[in-house]
């Protein structure tokens, strides 16, 4: 099998992975359980992948990173927005 | 700037991020703002990333997406494990 289809299948996975994870905080409004320091790091990481993808002129690093960056800031602004959000639930 | 620091920088970014959210589901053991659909896609994702990195003998490929798997695997069992759990906040 060509090892490229592999390349392409991971990069389509994590990308639309965030989908429904962006999807699910926009719907509930409560991220408790995200950690910050996680979407934080994520932002910044797929954010100098973007930055590499842009360096290698390459069109799908571009692309993925690029949607998984938009959806990261989602997640990440919901946290920052909700995450001091009332919950019985809270530790 | 060697743009190879870029790529190095982000690797290293969006693998240890999944430390902190690894360790805060462990400690809190409540998973409900994780998306199901979000931690089955990207551990399968980062599966094929591995994959690729061993078709393309990266070294740097297969130890970042081996972490990253090992955390996303930790994420995956808590949600599956603790997604039921009670909680009064939940909607």
């Amino acid at each position: 099998m060509d090892s490229e289809y592999l390349g392409y299948a991971a990069g389509i996975l994590t990308t639309v992975a965030f989908l429904p994870q962006a999807m699910q905080l926009i719907r509930t409004r409560q991220a408790r359980d995200i950690s910050l320091t996680w979407a934080a790091t994520m932002t910044a990481g797929v954010f100098f992948w973007l930055c590499y993808g842009v360096a290698k002129q390459s069109v799908p690093m571009i692309s993925a990173n690029g949607i998984t960056l938009l959806l990261l800031l989602v997640i990440l602004f919901i946290k920052l927005r909700y995450q001091d959000s009332t919950d019985t639930g809270e530790k």
